[in-house]
């Protein structure tokens, strides 16, 4: 199987979480953002008149003849080829029951620098993006990593190995460090399990070599977690 | 199998979608909205000392001894099970990418009446209410919509059948419309395809049982969909 991961370039974004699970899982991949003729390409799976299932938005995997959006369906995908999910029902129901909520938190993330609209600059919400920043770092942040402490069990989130959403949980910690440094310095000794889990990741050969490589980008002030001093306290 | 839905009383939400797969697909259930010793279980679902698989939020689905959580990947499930998905892994993920671009403009939707936090009311951030929701009448509801009615094939969103993404492409127009009627009015002539596929929806016989029983909870202020005039134009 020949793997194309979609994604804009010169960001993470939500197409990090495909990338881990790709890495992890020792597969050969194209990353399209890294290509010069990669734009077309990803622009083409968003039209619906050049493929017959486009995408709202990217990232996009491609793999052989199916083109697969949607962040945690691309995972849903790759964890069952891969081995980064249970075999069983219960187990990939609840992995992709993890990997959703994962979801709907890196979408507050997003917001709390967009809260108005994605079409305007962030300095024309910046007042906006303070309180909504402002109720993420007080009520939200706490409120999901609560809910990912208390099902971490036996250091994994989903059954007693490795999964996709582990690499998930990895890449959120490390989002929500790089936006929010303060706030996690603050709330981290509230969450050992995690902050254990986001380790052992960190630590896996694969990952490891990734992390030191060219092919993982910076964070930065154009993808999904950004830092803005100015949101964090 | 027995199936219980767990969600809150009183108002439609992200439970209705999965209300409208179980209506359809003819099963019975428990509505533990409507029971009176329901509200212990709810909470139960979501409490992880209690529950092996705790949910984030509901709606969570108990079927035998599942316990399932996440609209789409309760959708999932029952799209399964109830023929209410294509069978092959092709099908399986395009409803489910296109039921997840579902669930990404209903939290936007949400998001038009609470834009700075959940946890203050609606009075509380009404000015930035504003903002946001003529950024989703004018930006992304086009958006969505149009990429909904580009996936419109043969009168279904999944290949030539009924799927759960219909029922949910039903239940968005329908909130839409209670949320937003005069943008909708001047938007829907641009979308013949959904509107005819919401219609076909509407006229299943389950699911036109279903509208007129006293099951359906008429749309109100306490859900995702509100009416507030002030956010249409």
């Amino acid at each position: 199987m020949s793997y194309q991961l979609l994604y804009w370039p010169g960001l993470q974004g939500r197409g990090e979480f495909v990338r881990l699970a790709l890495e992890e899982a020792g597969v050969p991949y194209v990353d399209m953002a890294l290509r010069k003729d990669g734009m077309p390409k990803i622009v083409a799976s968003l039209d619906a008149g050049k493929v017959d299932h486009p995408s709202f938005a990217p990232p996009v995997l491609k793999a052989g003849d199916l083109l697969i959006g949607q962040t945690a369906n691309i995972l849903m995908y790759l964890g069952a080829k891969h081995k980064l999910a249970p075999r069983a029902e219960a187990g990939r129901l609840w992995a992709n029951q993890l990997q959703l909520t994962i979801a709907d938190i890196v979408s507050e993330a997003h917001d709390t620098h967009h809260p108005i609209s994605t079409n305007l600059y962030y300095e024309d919400q910046k007042k906006e993006a303070k309180a909504r920043a402002r109720d993420f770092r007080e009520e939200r942040i706490p409120k999901f990593l609560n809910y990912f402490e208390s099902v971490v069990r036996g250091g994994h989130a989903v059954g007693s190995r490795l999964s996709y959403v582990d690499l998930s949980l990895f890449q959120l910690i490390e989002g929500l460090r790089y936006a929010f440094p303060k706030t996690m310095a603050r709330l981290e000794p509230s969450y050992p399990k995690l902050i254990a889990l986001h380790d052992k990741v960190a630590a896996r050969p694969n990952i490891a070599a990734y992390l030191q490589s060219k092919r993982r980008i910076p964070f930065n002030e154009t993808g999904i977690f950004r830092r803005y001093p100015e949101l964090d306290k």
